[in-house]
Protein backbone atom coordinates (compact mmCIF):
# COMPACT_ATOMS: atom_id res chain seq x y z
CA UNK A 1 0.00 0.00 0.00
CA UNK A 2 1.47 3.56 -1.09
CA UNK A 3 1.43 5.64 2.44
CA UNK A 4 1.88 9.08 -0.05
CA UNK A 5 2.53 12.08 1.44
CA UNK A 6 -0.40 14.26 1.90
CA UNK A 7 -0.08 18.37 1.99
CA UNK A 8 -0.64 20.76 4.92
CA UNK A 9 -3.19 23.24 3.25
CA UNK A 10 -3.09 26.60 6.24
CA UNK A 11 -5.44 29.29 5.77
CA UNK A 12 -4.57 32.21 7.94
CA UNK A 13 -5.83 35.73 8.98
CA UNK A 14 -8.24 37.50 11.20
CA UNK A 15 -11.16 35.86 12.51
CA UNK A 16 -13.98 36.90 9.99
CA UNK A 17 -12.18 36.59 7.04
CA UNK A 18 -13.09 33.96 5.88
CA UNK A 19 -10.98 31.34 6.80
CA UNK A 20 -13.07 28.52 6.98
CA UNK A 21 -15.56 29.09 4.21
CA UNK A 22 -12.66 29.22 1.48
CA UNK A 23 -11.37 25.86 2.91
CA UNK A 24 -14.62 24.30 2.84
CA UNK A 25 -14.65 25.43 -0.69
CA UNK A 26 -11.47 23.94 -0.85
CA UNK A 27 -12.12 20.87 0.79
CA UNK A 28 -15.28 19.73 -1.05
CA UNK A 29 -13.37 20.25 -4.49
CA UNK A 30 -10.46 18.00 -2.99
CA UNK A 31 -12.98 15.39 -2.06
CA UNK A 32 -14.47 15.18 -5.45
CA UNK A 33 -11.15 14.43 -6.74
CA UNK A 34 -10.91 11.15 -4.46
CA UNK A 35 -8.38 12.48 -2.35
CA UNK A 36 -8.45 11.81 1.58
CA UNK A 37 -9.31 15.16 3.15
CA UNK A 38 -9.54 16.72 6.49
CA UNK A 39 -10.25 20.11 7.74
CA UNK A 40 -8.61 21.02 11.18
CA UNK A 41 -10.92 24.42 12.04
CA UNK A 42 -9.19 26.23 14.93
CA UNK A 43 -12.25 27.15 16.65
CA UNK A 44 -13.31 23.64 16.72
CA UNK A 45 -10.09 22.19 17.80
CA UNK A 46 -10.34 24.92 21.09
CA UNK A 47 -12.92 22.47 22.01
CA UNK A 48 -11.12 19.45 22.19
CA UNK A 49 -7.13 19.21 21.80
CA UNK A 50 -6.52 22.67 22.46
CA UNK A 51 -9.42 22.86 25.10
CA UNK A 52 -8.02 24.97 28.04
CA UNK A 53 -5.58 27.19 26.22
CA UNK A 54 -6.13 30.86 26.31
CA UNK A 55 -5.14 33.47 24.54
CA UNK A 56 -1.87 34.60 25.38
CA UNK A 57 1.58 34.57 23.21
CA UNK A 58 2.42 31.44 24.73
CA UNK A 59 -0.91 29.39 25.22
CA UNK A 60 -1.34 30.72 21.66
CA UNK A 61 1.64 28.95 20.33
CA UNK A 62 0.96 25.95 22.32
CA UNK A 63 -2.39 25.80 20.42
CA UNK A 64 -0.58 25.81 17.00
CA UNK A 65 1.77 23.58 18.35
CA UNK A 66 -1.30 20.88 18.64
CA UNK A 67 -2.67 21.84 15.73
CA UNK A 68 0.65 21.20 13.86
CA UNK A 69 1.35 17.80 15.58
CA UNK A 70 -2.32 16.79 14.28
CA UNK A 71 -1.88 18.03 11.15
CA UNK A 72 1.83 15.70 10.74
CA UNK A 73 -0.12 12.38 11.76
CA UNK A 74 -2.58 12.73 9.38
CA UNK A 75 -0.51 14.15 6.45
CA UNK A 76 2.00 11.43 6.61
CA UNK A 77 -0.37 9.05 6.36
CA UNK A 78 -1.68 10.46 2.65
CA UNK A 79 -4.61 12.61 3.96
CA UNK A 80 -4.43 15.98 3.09
CA UNK A 81 -5.31 18.39 5.85
CA UNK A 82 -6.68 22.15 5.48
CA UNK A 83 -6.30 24.19 8.55
CA UNK A 84 -8.44 27.19 9.07
CA UNK A 85 -6.82 29.29 12.30
CA UNK A 86 -5.71 32.80 12.42
CA UNK A 87 -1.77 32.20 13.24
CA UNK A 88 -1.04 35.42 14.27
CA UNK A 89 2.58 35.09 14.55
CA UNK A 90 5.40 35.08 12.05
CA UNK A 91 7.16 32.42 14.09
CA UNK A 92 3.66 30.16 14.16
CA UNK A 93 4.42 30.25 10.30
CA UNK A 94 7.78 29.39 10.84
CA UNK A 95 7.52 26.58 12.74
CA UNK A 96 4.74 24.73 10.94
CA UNK A 97 6.91 25.35 7.43
CA UNK A 98 9.80 23.71 9.07
CA UNK A 99 7.73 20.46 10.97
CA UNK A 100 5.42 19.71 7.82
CA UNK A 101 7.02 19.10 4.60
CA UNK A 102 3.55 19.15 2.66
CA UNK A 103 3.25 22.58 4.25
CA UNK A 104 1.45 25.52 1.84
CA UNK A 105 0.78 29.04 3.64
CA UNK A 106 -2.41 30.60 2.12
CA UNK A 107 -2.90 34.18 3.32
CA UNK A 108 -6.22 35.00 3.47
CA UNK A 109 -6.35 38.82 3.26
CA UNK A 110 -9.63 41.21 4.68
CA UNK A 111 -9.50 44.49 5.73
CA UNK A 112 -10.42 44.62 9.33
CA UNK A 113 -13.18 47.01 8.93
CA UNK A 114 -14.73 44.52 6.51
CA UNK A 115 -13.92 41.64 8.98
CA UNK A 116 -15.62 43.93 11.31
CA UNK A 117 -18.69 44.63 9.34
CA UNK A 118 -19.24 41.13 8.51
CA UNK A 119 -19.15 40.26 12.50
CA UNK A 120 -20.41 37.35 12.14
CA UNK A 121 -19.74 35.62 15.31
CA UNK A 122 -19.86 39.24 17.23
CA UNK A 123 -16.57 38.63 18.78
CA UNK A 124 -15.20 42.39 17.51
CA UNK A 125 -18.33 43.95 19.14
CA UNK A 126 -17.25 42.58 22.61
CA UNK A 127 -13.43 42.97 21.98
CA UNK A 128 -14.19 46.91 21.37
CA UNK A 129 -16.72 46.53 24.70
CA UNK A 130 -13.58 45.57 26.17
CA UNK A 131 -15.33 42.50 27.13
CA UNK A 132 -12.68 40.25 25.24
CA UNK A 133 -9.27 40.76 25.72
CA UNK A 134 -6.13 39.61 23.38
CA UNK A 135 -8.54 39.58 20.59
CA UNK A 136 -6.24 39.78 17.48
CA UNK A 137 -6.42 42.59 15.19
CA UNK A 138 -7.67 44.91 18.12
CA UNK A 139 -5.84 44.42 21.27
CA UNK A 140 -3.62 41.16 20.34
CA UNK A 141 -1.14 41.56 17.11
CA UNK A 142 -1.96 40.17 14.00
CA UNK A 143 1.75 40.10 11.57
CA UNK A 144 1.36 40.09 8.20
CA UNK A 145 2.68 37.00 6.78
CA UNK A 146 5.95 37.37 5.26
CA UNK A 147 5.91 34.55 2.58
CA UNK A 148 2.91 32.96 1.83
CA UNK A 149 2.38 30.86 -0.81
CA UNK A 150 -0.87 32.32 -2.00
CA UNK A 151 -2.64 35.24 -1.16
CA UNK A 152 -6.59 35.74 -1.72
CA UNK A 153 -8.75 38.90 -0.66
CA UNK A 154 -12.24 38.44 0.32
CA UNK A 155 -13.22 41.36 0.13
CA UNK A 156 -12.48 41.59 -3.67
CA UNK A 157 -13.18 38.16 -4.91
CA UNK A 158 -16.07 36.11 -4.94
CA UNK A 159 -15.53 32.58 -3.12
CA UNK A 160 -15.46 30.94 -6.13
CA UNK A 161 -12.54 32.61 -7.45
CA UNK A 162 -10.72 32.60 -4.54
CA UNK A 163 -10.84 28.79 -4.57
CA UNK A 164 -10.07 28.46 -7.96
CA UNK A 165 -6.95 30.04 -7.57
CA UNK A 166 -6.21 27.88 -4.33
CA UNK A 167 -6.94 24.68 -6.41
CA UNK A 168 -5.09 25.90 -9.38
CA UNK A 169 -2.26 26.52 -7.18
CA UNK A 170 -2.23 23.32 -5.86
CA UNK A 171 -2.51 21.58 -9.16
CA UNK A 172 0.36 23.88 -10.34
CA UNK A 173 2.97 23.55 -7.60
CA UNK A 174 2.35 19.99 -5.78
CA UNK A 175 2.97 16.66 -7.81
CA UNK A 176 0.71 14.80 -5.29
CA UNK A 177 -1.90 16.90 -7.56
CA UNK A 178 -0.55 15.31 -10.80
CA UNK A 179 -0.45 12.02 -9.71
CA UNK A 180 -3.65 11.93 -7.98
CA UNK A 181 -5.15 12.89 -11.52
CA UNK A 182 -3.27 10.15 -13.65
CA UNK A 183 -4.21 7.51 -11.39
CA UNK B 1 -9.25 6.31 -3.73
CA UNK B 2 -10.44 3.65 -1.35
CA UNK B 3 -11.32 5.36 1.75
CA UNK B 4 -11.01 2.00 3.77
CA UNK B 5 -11.48 2.35 7.76
CA UNK B 6 -8.98 1.44 9.54
CA UNK B 7 -9.11 -0.18 13.55
CA UNK B 8 -8.35 1.33 17.12
CA UNK B 9 -6.31 -1.19 18.82
CA UNK B 10 -6.35 0.48 22.70
CA UNK B 11 -3.71 -1.52 25.37
CA UNK B 12 -4.69 -0.86 28.66
CA UNK B 13 -3.43 -1.80 32.23
CA UNK B 14 -1.27 -0.81 34.45
CA UNK B 15 1.65 1.50 34.53
CA UNK B 16 4.76 -1.25 33.82
CA UNK B 17 2.28 -3.60 32.37
CA UNK B 18 3.66 -3.85 29.09
CA UNK B 19 0.75 -2.34 26.67
CA UNK B 20 3.64 -0.12 24.94
CA UNK B 21 6.10 -3.19 24.21
CA UNK B 22 3.55 -5.18 22.49
CA UNK B 23 1.89 -2.27 20.45
CA UNK B 24 5.27 -1.67 19.31
CA UNK B 25 5.33 -5.34 18.22
CA UNK B 26 2.19 -5.44 16.93
CA UNK B 27 2.56 -2.06 14.99
CA UNK B 28 5.71 -3.62 13.30
CA UNK B 29 4.10 -6.34 12.19
CA UNK B 30 1.56 -4.05 10.77
CA UNK B 31 3.74 -2.31 9.07
CA UNK B 32 5.43 -5.12 7.76
CA UNK B 33 2.30 -6.40 6.25
CA UNK B 34 1.96 -3.04 4.55
CA UNK B 35 -0.20 -1.44 6.70
CA UNK B 36 -0.77 2.40 7.21
CA UNK B 37 -0.16 2.62 11.65
CA UNK B 38 0.23 5.34 14.13
CA UNK B 39 1.24 4.57 17.77
CA UNK B 40 -0.13 6.46 20.15
CA UNK B 41 1.55 6.20 23.11
CA UNK B 42 -0.14 7.99 26.67
CA UNK B 43 2.91 9.34 27.92
CA UNK B 44 4.33 11.07 25.00
CA UNK B 45 0.58 12.62 24.37
CA UNK B 46 0.59 14.27 27.94
CA UNK B 47 3.75 16.36 26.12
CA UNK B 48 1.58 16.96 23.18
CA UNK B 49 -2.10 17.52 22.74
CA UNK B 50 -2.66 16.38 26.64
CA UNK B 51 0.27 18.75 27.84
CA UNK B 52 -1.01 20.57 31.65
CA UNK B 53 -3.37 17.89 32.39
CA UNK B 54 -3.72 16.21 35.79
CA UNK B 55 -4.56 12.82 37.10
CA UNK B 56 -8.29 13.51 38.49
CA UNK B 57 -10.91 11.99 37.55
CA UNK B 58 -11.89 14.83 35.15
CA UNK B 59 -8.63 15.17 33.81
CA UNK B 60 -8.50 11.55 33.04
CA UNK B 61 -11.98 11.16 31.11
CA UNK B 62 -10.75 14.48 29.05
CA UNK B 63 -7.12 12.88 28.12
CA UNK B 64 -8.87 9.74 26.89
CA UNK B 65 -11.17 11.78 25.19
CA UNK B 66 -8.09 13.57 23.07
CA UNK B 67 -6.80 10.42 22.40
CA UNK B 68 -10.07 9.25 20.91
CA UNK B 69 -10.61 12.23 19.05
CA UNK B 70 -6.77 11.81 17.38
CA UNK B 71 -7.64 8.15 17.17
CA UNK B 72 -10.98 8.79 15.12
CA UNK B 73 -9.33 10.87 12.44
CA UNK B 74 -6.93 9.31 12.47
CA UNK B 75 -8.70 5.62 11.46
CA UNK B 76 -11.30 6.93 9.55
CA UNK B 77 -8.50 8.04 6.90
CA UNK B 78 -7.46 4.24 6.68
CA UNK B 79 -4.68 4.40 9.58
CA UNK B 80 -4.91 1.45 11.90
CA UNK B 81 -3.56 3.12 15.27
CA UNK B 82 -2.29 1.59 18.41
CA UNK B 83 -3.19 3.20 21.69
CA UNK B 84 -1.02 2.70 25.12
CA UNK B 85 -2.83 4.27 27.59
CA UNK B 86 -3.41 2.84 31.21
CA UNK B 87 -7.31 3.74 30.85
CA UNK B 88 -8.17 2.89 34.28
CA UNK B 89 -12.06 3.64 34.20
CA UNK B 90 -14.92 1.50 32.49
CA UNK B 91 -16.45 4.23 31.74
CA UNK B 92 -13.73 5.48 29.16
CA UNK B 93 -13.42 2.26 27.40
CA UNK B 94 -16.97 2.56 26.60
CA UNK B 95 -16.73 5.49 25.53
CA UNK B 96 -14.08 4.75 23.25
CA UNK B 97 -15.95 2.08 21.59
CA UNK B 98 -18.93 4.35 21.48
CA UNK B 99 -17.00 6.78 19.46
CA UNK B 100 -14.61 4.57 17.31
CA UNK B 101 -16.69 2.24 15.06
CA UNK B 102 -12.91 -0.56 14.64
CA UNK B 103 -12.04 -0.23 18.15
CA UNK B 104 -10.29 -3.31 19.78
CA UNK B 105 -10.13 -3.57 23.35
CA UNK B 106 -7.09 -5.43 25.16
CA UNK B 107 -6.59 -5.52 28.63
CA UNK B 108 -3.02 -5.90 29.33
CA UNK B 109 -2.92 -8.28 32.16
CA UNK B 110 0.42 -8.25 34.82
CA UNK B 111 0.18 -8.54 38.68
CA UNK B 112 0.99 -5.25 40.05
CA UNK B 113 3.66 -7.03 42.53
CA UNK B 114 5.32 -8.03 39.20
CA UNK B 115 4.80 -4.43 37.46
CA UNK B 116 6.09 -2.85 41.19
CA UNK B 117 9.40 -5.15 40.51
CA UNK B 118 9.99 -4.45 36.95
CA UNK B 119 9.08 -0.44 37.96
CA UNK B 120 11.26 0.79 34.97
CA UNK B 121 10.42 4.73 35.25
CA UNK B 122 10.70 4.38 39.22
CA UNK B 123 6.90 5.87 39.25
CA UNK B 124 5.91 2.89 41.75
CA UNK B 125 8.62 3.97 44.54
CA UNK B 126 7.47 7.49 44.64
CA UNK B 127 4.12 6.63 44.51
CA UNK B 128 4.32 4.32 47.10
CA UNK B 129 6.88 7.02 49.21
CA UNK B 130 3.90 9.43 48.90
CA UNK B 131 5.75 11.52 46.18
CA UNK B 132 2.88 10.70 43.72
CA UNK B 133 -0.39 11.54 44.07
CA UNK B 134 -2.92 9.85 42.37
CA UNK B 135 -1.36 6.90 40.94
CA UNK B 136 -2.87 4.22 39.54
CA UNK B 137 -3.14 0.57 41.44
CA UNK B 138 -1.31 2.14 44.34
CA UNK B 139 -3.63 5.38 44.86
CA UNK B 140 -6.24 5.75 42.43
CA UNK B 141 -8.58 2.57 41.25
CA UNK B 142 -8.04 0.56 37.41
CA UNK B 143 -11.27 -0.64 37.33
CA UNK B 144 -10.82 -4.34 35.72
CA UNK B 145 -12.15 -4.20 31.99
CA UNK B 146 -15.68 -5.99 31.84
CA UNK B 147 -15.86 -6.89 28.34
CA UNK B 148 -12.04 -6.79 26.02
CA UNK B 149 -11.77 -8.20 23.37
CA UNK B 150 -8.38 -9.57 24.15
CA UNK B 151 -6.83 -10.48 27.36
CA UNK B 152 -3.40 -10.84 27.25
CA UNK B 153 -0.42 -11.50 30.67
CA UNK B 154 2.83 -10.66 30.33
CA UNK B 155 4.01 -11.91 33.58
CA UNK B 156 3.03 -15.89 32.42
CA UNK B 157 3.25 -15.22 28.47
CA UNK B 158 6.11 -14.04 26.45
CA UNK B 159 5.96 -11.10 24.03
CA UNK B 160 6.64 -13.10 21.42
CA UNK B 161 3.22 -14.75 22.26
CA UNK B 162 1.29 -12.13 23.09
CA UNK B 163 2.19 -10.75 19.90
CA UNK B 164 0.78 -13.37 18.49
CA UNK B 165 -2.06 -13.93 19.69
CA UNK B 166 -3.15 -9.52 19.44
CA UNK B 167 -2.70 -10.27 15.56
CA UNK B 168 -4.31 -14.01 15.34
CA UNK B 169 -7.28 -12.18 16.73
CA UNK B 170 -7.05 -9.43 14.56
CA UNK B 171 -6.64 -11.81 11.51
CA UNK B 172 -9.84 -14.23 12.77
CA UNK B 173 -11.89 -11.10 13.65
CA UNK B 174 -11.66 -7.95 11.88
CA UNK B 175 -12.16 -8.15 7.94
CA UNK B 176 -9.97 -5.47 6.60
CA UNK B 177 -7.01 -8.03 7.55
CA UNK B 178 -8.64 -10.73 4.89
CA UNK B 179 -9.01 -7.87 2.66
CA UNK B 180 -5.19 -6.61 3.18
CA UNK B 181 -3.92 -9.96 2.32
CA UNK B 182 -6.10 -10.34 -0.73
CA UNK B 183 -4.83 -7.29 -1.99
Amino acid sequence: MDRQHGSVIWFMGLSGAGKTTTARHVAAELLQQGRNVELLDGDELRETICKGLGFSREERIENIKRIVYLAKLLSRNSVDVLVSAITPYQEMRDYARSELPGFVEIYVQCPIGECERRDVKGLYAKARNGDLRHFTGVSDPFEVPQSPDIVIDTASASLQDNSEAVIGWLHANLRFMHAAQRA
